[in-house]
């Protein structure tokens, strides 16, 4: 009944995208990329929850409340954070002229910044260069917009799906960057969705936060949690295909949200800054469900574990270390840990295992690790990538 | 009145150390030291609070029950960390040959380990070398001593003080290894203080734990938080000065207990794996305590700062998205950041400074932060280390 399919962010009926070089990077690279809708869509966000909110962060939460939104425009080279009221006004003078540009309210479009913390948007340059993001409007274009928002990452990041239901087809596409600054509690990251369903704005609001606390949210590359983090869902009902509270539609389209959701969060992690290899964390037997989580999340946050990724090093000792250092409550002779079904850990003893055995095991480009506490019942999983000499090197002279 | 001495862990008067290879470290490096009181001590300690404990730990929080002991036995090496019954065997086996060796009871020996976890201790040949170890106990041998305990630490860490008082003079030294697992929340470390001064045993606790929490657990190099950390502090009189709660020795016993810790502690960060630079944060303006610890905590341990510290790298926005993230509340738009007394972030906007500036600031051997929230009126403080490609190296081979 889901398809994968090409399209990305274009894959609905009834949306165009461009990417282009605006300048705004000294690089040249693109840059500036557009996303819009050609009717009118209900439109959802998740946010980022640090404290500190970037300008584009700022307006779309504001523009959000009327629940409805035609465009979505993002810049990479530059956050426009901490930039205070000027970048309040270079976002708005943008998305100003955007909306002129293809006849639309201020408020219609949505906005989202990545890059350098702290430096203005090149107004100017990007003004100049509006008129040929605009010129290359089409649905062809998903792949140069899905280019544009990258910073530090290698790949752009695309998938969509087509899903067959009663009363038609409809298509779930999307969008997103990563790299560095990925961490939990907000999928640290942007990220552009958008579906030919028609649904209203609170249930897709609710799906959306669902879908991202099951996959954004459960993964991380560094433990750091950005400014101006944000995943937008755009629904234009273009397939015909109405969802209703409660419809079997519902959990249909929920499933695909959420497939498309994972595909790209896997992409993230796997284009971290410097990964070489993935780290798949379940823990079970937790007291409670928070338990779980911040005992998976002491895992994948641990530099010491990451680094023994990194190395495909025999070291297990500090997965249980790290396992011991989070909150979660559980009897250190009763815990068992398996990478790969190998059971390395046995009633809270390191297995004498052959390094060798144990090096096999890590030198895997995805690395399952099953953390079993025997205190509960409550389960929980994190991806990680590993810290590699990498990642330290791009964040070292991120700025220079 | 204080003034800094040698002698490290013997400054105090009737202690003795020795550091021998006794063969643990396959490199052959010193790896298997003793510290002995020639008379009677009051002992009290502070341990990892990670649930996982290393033998030695559960061994020694048992023995302490007693309020004194006599002698530290600490090896590198190995930590004797998920290793089971056999683990425990092996601990109090060598700690009975020690006992033995110099004529006390069992009891009277505290223990201490660290290196890789999951592994044994190689008990045959530590027995074989304890003779050896009894044999070169003298009051010079403190800095054998401290390069006994080391594992990926580049130097040994001394420090001692002797302070003149009414009724006498007395000392107050130790000797600690740090390198990787250096976290608040526990020192993460080892470390043995001793003191010549007599004091009841409940209130060397208070003090050492006072001292412990202003020092050991002010800094951090990777947030990971080990299975082996101990502080150890052993009090035998011998200066003829006796601390009694409410007299004014205490205040000046305390000053000069922190003093030791402080130095040591600043040893361990400045020798953090792969540190080239420090970073003290002063996180002040905020709501409570609790909320500037962890606003503080949030920035050293940050992945995205201590890499931009080690390229000296003009990004100061990821100190405040690092602060935004953190649990503290405040008003982006009053947060200000300072760097060696330059403001960088002027009530919630970067201050557009030439790069070449902010690279001087950071570019120093130890970088002073100052954050304030203006929130409040708590304050609290952190020193970290950068996060170096080194570290990574080291940490992706550790075991190999």
């Amino acid at each position: 009944m889901m398809r994968w399919v090409a399209g990305g962010v274009t894959a609905a009926r009834g949306f165009m995208a461009s990417g282009i070089s605006a300048g705004i990077k000294p690089s040249r690279r693109p840059d500036l990329a557009l996303v819009v809708s050609r009717h009118p869509a209900a439109a959802a966000a998740v946010f980022t929850t640090n404290r500190i909110k970037a300008a584009p962060v700022v307006i779309s939460q504001r523009r959000l409340r009327r629940r409805q939104a035609r465009a979505v425009l993002i810049n990479s080279g530059c956050a426009n954070c901490l930039t205070g009221e000027a970048g309040l006004r270079d976002a708005q003078r943008l998305s100003r002229l955007v909306a002129r540009g293809i006849g639309l309210a201020d408020h219609e479009i949505l906005l989202a910044s990545t890059g350098l913390i702290g430096t203005r948007l090149p107004v100017v340059r990007v003004e100049r260069a509006i008129p040929r993001l605009l010129g290359s409007l089409n649905r062809q274009q998903h792949e140069e917009a899905a280019w544009a928002i990258l910073t530090t990452d290698r790949h752009p990041k695309e998938a969509a799906v087509s899903v067959a239901v009663r009363g038609g087809m409809f298509h779930v596409g999307g969008m997103a960057k990563g790299a560095g600054m990925i961490a939990p509690s907000m999928a640290t990251m942007l990220c552009v969705m958008t579906t030919d369903v028609a649904a209203p704005q609170p249930l897709l609001r609710r799906l959306l936060r669902q879908a991202s606390a099951a996959t954004f949210n459960r993964i991380s590359v560094d433990g750091d949690m950005s400014t101006n983090d944000t995943v937008f869902l755009l629904a234009n009902g273009r397939s015909g295909v109405q969802l209703r509270a409660g419809a079997s539609s519902v959990p249909v389209f929920a499933t695909a949200l959420q497939a498309v959701a994972q595909r790209l969060a896997r992409m993230l992690v796997a284009d971290g800054e410097g990964a070489s290899r993935l780290m798949e964390v379940v823990v079970s037997g937790a007291r409670s469900a928070h338990e779980a989580r911040l005992c998976a999340r002491a895992v994948v946050t641990s530099p010491l574990v990451k680094t023994m990724l990194a190395g495909g090093d025999a070291n297990v000792g500090r997965i249980a270390a790290a396992v011991g250092a989070s909150p979660a409550r559980f009897d250190p002779d009763a815990l068992d840990i398996r990478i790969q079904d190998q059971r390395v850990v046995a009633k809270g003893r390191v297995v004498p295992l052959p390094a060798s055995v144990v090096r096999t095991l890590l030198r895997r480009p995805s690395v399952a690790v099953r953390i079993d506490l025997h205190a509960g019942r409550a389960e929980d999983r994190m991806t990680t990538c590993d810290f590699t000499t990498d990642y330290v090197r791009i964040n070292a002279g991120y700025a220079t």
